[in-house]
């Protein structure tokens, strides 16, 4: 892929976010990478939306490095890094501070599965990453961040559950490209404001049954799904 | 009725779920049955709205067999096919995730008669369809779905209460025609709104009397009704 | 006021109430009154606003007779009539299912004064008129509702507090003309909203004291107002 | 700065609240002072933002004595000129009755720091100023409203911390300029809906570590803030 159609495709997805009602000011950033060349397309820190056009991506290598772009890259860069180096399937990276999202990171908690608009695109609860430490705060925020990430997808599988919520943060959502983490982010968001609809109602909601759970996340994914044409 | 005109106003019916917010991404479909002939019009399975053309449309017998359409029909198409079997009044069938409907369809909560509101359209609590077993669940899911709904209505009348919620789903309505379905989607989806919020106020509200249910939806429906025009 | 006239004004505040998000469906009315010939301009029942024209504007004497119009008068033209006939002062009513409104009448609470939103409009708790007797509804409905609305009101001035719940139902706003009372469903309907957060953060809050009940309330009415312009 | 020019942005700001859902009605103000000449841009009291012209804003020096503009003053000057006086460093102030603001104003909370979004821009828990006594209500309701913001504020920052809530009333934000304490307006109240969906899903949650409110703050704000551009 040529570096100019990623970044065309990031700019797009971010401006995706905004459309979508989840980012407001600067608060959200997309990132997509060329596997091939090691190179990530990122949007540039603290640039407004609205002015904001292909050229001032930023591009960076897995070090860190900007390799094109005028602008200094999002600060979450560190963040995204991580992840895309864990996580080696994954294509597109989106950060939003999303209300509902946001309102479960804060609260620390994680988001059970309590129905099948859940089941259908995120198998099983949606994790939290935990608290960093005043060390790791100090010594490299965002890096750390993408780490603690990372520790919590030990016996998790990024490709079924393709988000997490950072505790006393917001979201992150990831996806095969750019535009695919921004529609997770998007269902991700409706997820949690029907979560806390949920538990408005019913405190005590117990998850959807594991057989519900498999039946509707496999209709979707994998060999054997049937939602959607061949 | 020929069969273009029921694939347009399937086609209608479907966009309006979009247009009232009561569906985003493909979360969404609404049929419609011609009596006569045995036939269901009914979306076409995870086509995008903005794409979706009368001609994608796809066209079922009361078997399933696709008749007309190049597209597979709503993985959902068993679920309506059931209904129309056993409920033979109605003519159109809508199913959403719309968010407060689907808050307590994820509760286990029924939603009982708070208002006038709710009393003018459903003739009492909004039912509730139990979960699905595991077995069910592998031999024909959507299938049961639909069991499991007209195993709730052995004594409800379908007439008088157009809607019901599946446990851990979400709803579905119905009507005399497509577009009947898509205003009871929304008519509930705005009573479960409201009833969530009274909750909230009251948790130990009762459900309003039976003689004001009784005057409510009499105003409106049969033979003594005075709102409206003649 | 010449009849015309008197219609317009209904016909656009019946429109506002829509535009204001007020309304959904038919489930709304605004009339107006001409106290000079004692004839009462009201919205005819069951008209999409879509098509709704001033000249379908029903006008009705005091005794609910039809004098203008080829339609049926508002279902709950008699609520309208006891008010005009108990509250001489005013000249608009409003009747709406909005929300946050509908959700405390449906919980049979009354509004406490939680703030200077809420003191600079209504002056005082928005009281909740008593549920009706099956005798009563079954005798003349909403001839009914207009007269439980009274009977709340022998100790309230209506001047002073322009709005009331019905319990299971909804609201009813009033004003010095059809477009004021529309104004106060408004004002009302976000002091509602504003008031189940409010209680949702703090259930034991206490209503203002009432020297800032005062001070608000007169700041914006009667002969020591200062707030606006002379 | 010229006086046209400081109306001008007053103007802008006045409507960019109305823009982004923070005010209705008349609900709402926004000034600017000019230190050089000591002269304070205000919005017109009760004037309607439809209507409302550049010439229409009000010029008012530090004792409250209109210098310029054919209209009343807001109703609200003298809180303004009390805080402009104390808090010499700031700009522009906007007084709003956001929604969620309002209700932590009403339930008579401060808003503890639950996550980044806050810290980002408020520098740890969002204070609550207290209710006026009869004296002071009946005395100089305006003046004293600011006194209890400034009393309230003897050992916080008003750079760091730049908006307050009032006890039973609504938020005041501030700023640099006018634009500024409009934007910090929009965080506020963003930060609030967040925080009751946070307290709803957690009543005990904490606010955020020392270290990462630090961390953040500074991230965006001072002398190392690596956020943005340079």
């Amino acid at each position: 892929m040529d570096l100019l159609q990623l970044k065309k495709e990031v700019f797009r997805a971010n401006l995706k976010l905004v459309d979508l009602g989840l980012v407001t000011l600067t608060w959200g950033n997309v990132s997509a990478i060329d596997r091939t060349e090691g190179l990530i397309a990122i949007k540039p820190s603290g640039i407004d939306y609205d002015v904001m056009a292909v050229e001032d991506i930023v591009v960076v290598d897995l070090d860190g490095k900007v390799v094109e772009g005028k602008y200094r890259p999002s600060s979450d860069t560190p963040s995204h890094i991580e992840l895309y180096k864990a996580f080696t399937e994954i294509g597109g990276i989106s950060h939003t501070h999303s209300k509902y999202a946001t309102m479960f990171a804060q609260a620390h908690m994680e988001i059970p599965c309590f129905g099948t608009t859940h089941a259908d695109y995120f198998y099983g609860t949606i994790p939290l990453a935990r608290t960093l430490t005043e060390e790791e705060v100090n010594e490299g925020y965002e890096k750390y961040a993408g780490r603690a990430i990372i520790e919590k997808f030990k016996s998790i599988d990024p490709i079924t559950m393709p988000g997490v919520l950072l505790s006393s943060h917001a979201p992150f959502t990831w996806g095969k490209d750019a535009m695919e983490s921004v529609k997770h982010s998007f269902i991700l968001e409706r997820i949690a404001e029907m979560s806390l609809g949920t538990l408005q109602l019913n405190q005590d909601c117990n998850s959807v049954e594991q057989y519900i759970l498999d039946k509707h996340y496999k209709r979707k994914h994998g060999p054997n799904a049937y939602y959607g044409q061949k």
